[in-house]
């Protein structure tokens, strides 16, 4: 028996073992919930009456694992949004960061007001002044450096309120819905309006969500042979596609090439997402997550400046799409939180 | 005993049986070949080599299976591109089929070449000819009606030397490779200069690559709520990145998110995605289909019009990448052909 062999039939009684404790495991917890932190009430129960139906071989409604495509937005719908998108903390604090190398900051908007926090000068600059933070702090280094410089911020910057890692500001709820989804043959895609390359460093370590099943924005990218002989990936400061509003169906589409049947958002950005979710044929899965819980996170909606959900508050009454009321839905917020 | 625990026993009971059928199938075909088109030689080896390498635990050069990223060219790669790439036949043979509604053709530049199957008018065009025809039949429709029309052409079309369907014009040794490479858990991924949307609809029927693997070309698409009020993608006569040449590691970056561990061209549009693959940390693999066989397909590299193979050529001699010699390779060329 030559090595190939021998290794396969290892490869093969391995799997034969994870297959037998699967299914004693299966059978010992088959009862048990696999949305454990959802209190039991309609959201839920559509959820998981959603699910029972695609996958039910010879129902009505079944649909075929390589077809069960679920999108969901990322802020404010598997993290925190509030009180600034986090991608917006993360710039600002990497131009705090990135000031000493900078003396001119000191007297040049919007960085003047940013290290001095003046925020009153600060929303003066406007989206002008935005763009110039996201452009020095997202630009004119490797996808690789800038990578780095997102899971250095991660590992130590802390939320203001909550006084913890941005990345564990990620509903459990949310979390526990990404793993049942999987479970049943669903290929989970973040399509978020957040850079594409802010949320991959992280994406699967959090969400169990891989790179390549992530749509997000981008900024132009340059190959280039280095210095060293050595190719690399330049990130420029021009805006290459926004995928948020009408881009999140043109992001899907880009991306993915099919369109999902199940999809969740939280704001007026995924409207367009769930509309062509929910106008595709057969069964469909629409759903928002409406934030009501200031105890435990925040209370917002249609007059919000972020997140702002109001259109598509309505267009869900209308579609009878599933309306997460986070204070009466959810048990738990964060993992190992209330 | 509930539904879904009735159901989960006889996923797990399915599962069980599965294996049990795949472990004495893997018995008794262990000795035999996962390659059975390729000849033993140079290139057969350095990619069983590379693969056994990659792939055993333990070894210096083990790569997880989700950074087992494979990207593949497609034109003159996965599939024929003589004489002249199939995304352009289809094109010429759609504005034959549109004629019809279209009677200013008739006199119009370069459609009236085109008609009168006057090469050399056609060829004095140019390239804003070649604009002008993919403008006429690859926008100005929906998303889905351009699929549906690529899926026709292929189903009715037929290559003028070969007389088959364009779509069995596929190398059965590739078809093999990217087969082997799933088995051993490698997530395969087309990275083609031609068309997304041209591509999607028939690659995961031909090559068992999803459309979400499917990085290509690809023009300006627009969301829109049409007549009868549903929401619909748009086509439009805009093009919007070029996935070639240095677009192509761009690509790559874009859709995928990861670096290739294994990455196979056949033209100069194909260096900089392999020199990007080889450039890595750990191991690399770096392929070339050169086109050496006149007899049962064709022969060209440096000089061709048509997947051009030059610089590429030195760089894989420079770098000891692999080569892939069609004639000498190769037992057998297309599905069901010799």
């Amino acid at each position: 028996m030559d090595k190939c062999t021998r290794l396969k039939r290892r490869a093969c009684l391995a799997a034969l073992v994870a297959v037998v404790v699967l299914c004693s495991v299966v059978g010992a917890r088959a009862q048990s919930d696999p949305l454990p932190s959802w209190n039991d009430g309609a959201a839920k129960k559509s959820i998981t009456g959603f699910v029972a139906r695609v996958t039910t071989q010879g129902g009505a409604d079944f649909v075929p694992p390589a077809e069960r495509i679920a999108t969901f937005d990322n802020d404010g719908t598997l993290w925190t949004e509030q009180p600034i998108y986090f991608q917006l903390a993360f710039a600002f604090d990497r131009v705090k960061a990135m000031a000493p190398e900078h003396p001119d900051w000191k007297t040049r908007q919007p960085f003047k007001a940013l290290l001095e926090k003046d925020t009153k000068a600060l929303a003066a600059t406007g989206e002008k002044g935005v763009m110039q933070i996201l452009a020095v702090t997202h630009a004119g280094m490797t996808t690789n450096v800038f990578a780095q410089s997102v899971r250095d911020w991660l590992a130590t910057a802390r939320h203001p309120r909550f006084k913890r890692p941005y990345d564990s500001l990620v509903y459990q709820p949310m979390l526990e819905l990404l793993a049942y989804l999987r479970a049943n043959g669903f290929k989970t895609f973040i399509v978020s309006g957040g850079g594409i390359e802010f949320m991959r460093p992280w994406t699967e370590r959090v969400y169990g969500i891989p790179p390549e099943q992530v749509v997000g924005s981008s900024g132009v990218v340059k190959f280039q042979i280095g210095a060293d002989g050595k190719p690399v990936l330049m990130k420029e400061a021009k805006v290459e596609f926004i995928d948020d509003g009408p881009g999140k169906p043109v992001g899907i589409n880009r991306f993915i090439g099919r369109r999902p049947i199940f999809a969740f958002g939280n704001s007026d950005g995924d409207l367009q997402m769930l509309q062509w979710t929910a106008a595709g044929q057969g069964a469909r899965f629409a759903g928002i997550v409406h934030h009501t819980d200031a105890e435990r996170e925040y209370a917002y909606d249609r007059q919000s400046k972020i997140g702002k959900l109001d259109k598509t508050l309505d267009a869900a009454a209308a579609g009878g799409w599933t309306v997460v009321d986070m204070k009466q839905d959810w048990k738990t917020m964060f993992p190992d939180s209330p």
